[in-house]
């Protein structure tokens, strides 16, 4: 969906600007920096002194942050607002129980993932407990250019909606395999549109092999995509899509499935 | 930490105002009310449909909010404030390895938890693949004053703070068995603090047991709680205590020595 073309309220409006801030404050905070001072948060979001007092007093006053004078951090109801998406998708219900019978069938981790911005971001994830764990949460972001899961995403789009985004995407030769051009992207994007499936081989980092499947909606739009991902020292590439690739799309074809009824 | 009480920003000040507005119509959105009209939003905020309207397009014009011209819904960016917090957490890394061996052993869910006002909300969880699952997902909440990991967690402050929350709190009869009265409720918080656990048998709902274990800072301070629960139909309370209690404070004394070091 568009962003509004809105004469009224535009990105540089007062009361657009202040609110963007107060939320770029909460977002200024993270495992580097969890505890931050006022200069700290100033520096961070490139408020003055006075603007970040402002917005992490307000902050304060509404309970999403707390201080001991010197240092702000947050306070767990920051949880509310990110939570409120979560429990508004239908897919987390009927997807979970699927994922880890999926887990289950095929002994690696599987998770689901919706396209934001030119990232994907993880929304759910069952874990195996094997030893060598993915310790992407819930809420993380990888980017979609070289990960299953976004080519899938983008699979989902025009080829012009997606060739656009992969323009606006930084495209990083992350490891020597990694596809750099868009050109060469999006034929791939093209290939996971027309064979309902993706796989990237050692694209996002040595060694990692993941498959991709869609997840549609009942109007049979793309709401998210789900993967399953293994080590490529343990087991090549092929023997991978050999062995998981009916099972992942099995399971992404029952949850479309469910949340059309 | 306490609120401010500062005399140049109120909760009644114009800004933080516009700003608690813009938070409270994100909260709007849950799993009954995914897409919303206009004038759904301003049904369940109490805004004006012109101030409702206003909120939603700055929501949309800084991507947290997409909309179909008609129907408005919340988009995956909404995550990355929730994100902030729990990235933020030390105990994020450090705990997850722990509980999912604790699953292990006691073959239940796991889950880990903080105090925010009169609620427990989950920050971590770690579930089994049994068919009697906990579908409490993180940023779920659950009142304190009738679950193991609130009556902990109250464990943790003074005497007098934990009276004023459970004198905030309604104290509801869930079941036949929920303790209602602040006295007998501080009781049972007072003896979690002197033995280091605390076990509710179905006070939250008919059949389920709980036990919960602190987690401490290097400070000592108590930062969360971690929980085990079971079904009291397949065994008794007392056999979960002789079974799940010594690996549970074990795994809660691991965490806290880790996030110490």
């Amino acid at each position: 969906m568009d962003r509004p073309n809105n004469p009224e309220l535009r990105p540089g409006d007062a009361y657009v600007q202040s609110f963007a801030r107060g939320l770029e404050v909460i977002r200024s905070f993270n495992a580097q920096s969890p505890r931050q001072t006022l200069s700290d948060v100033a520096a961070r979001t490139g408020l003055t002194r006075a603007g970040a007092r402002r917005i992490l007093l307000t902050l304060q006053t509404l309970g999403y942050v707390e201080s001991d004078g010197k240092l702000f951090a947050l306070t767990p109801r920051i949880l509310d607002l990110g939570f409120a998406y979560l429990s508004s998708m239908p897919m987390w219900n009927v997807a979970e129980p699927l994922m880890e019978a999926l887990v289950e069938e095929v002994k690696e981790s599987c998770s689901a993932a919706v396209l934001e911005g030119t990232d994907i971001v993880y929304v759910l994830r069952v874990s195996t407990r094997t030893i060598m764990r993915n310790s992407l949460g819930i809420g993380s972001r990888l980017p979609a250019y070289c990960t299953s899961m976004g080519r899938m995403l983008l699979a989902g789009l025009s080829d012009e909606e997606a060739m656009a985004l992969l323009r606006a995407s930084k495209l990083d030769a992350r490891t020597r395999y990694t596809l750099v051009e868009p050109e060469a992207i999006l034929a791939k994007v093209q290939q996971a549109r027309k064979q309902g499936w993706s796989l990237v081989n050692q694209e996002l980092e040595e060694g990692l092999v993941s498959m991709a499947a869609p997840v549609l909606n009942r109007a049979g739009r793309m709401v998210a995509a789900i993967n399953v991902s293994g080590q490529a020292n343990r087991t090549t590439a092929r023997q991978m899509q050999d062995a998981m690739l009916a099972p992942l799309r099995q399971a992404a074809q029952e949850i479309s499935q469910r949340l059309a009824m």
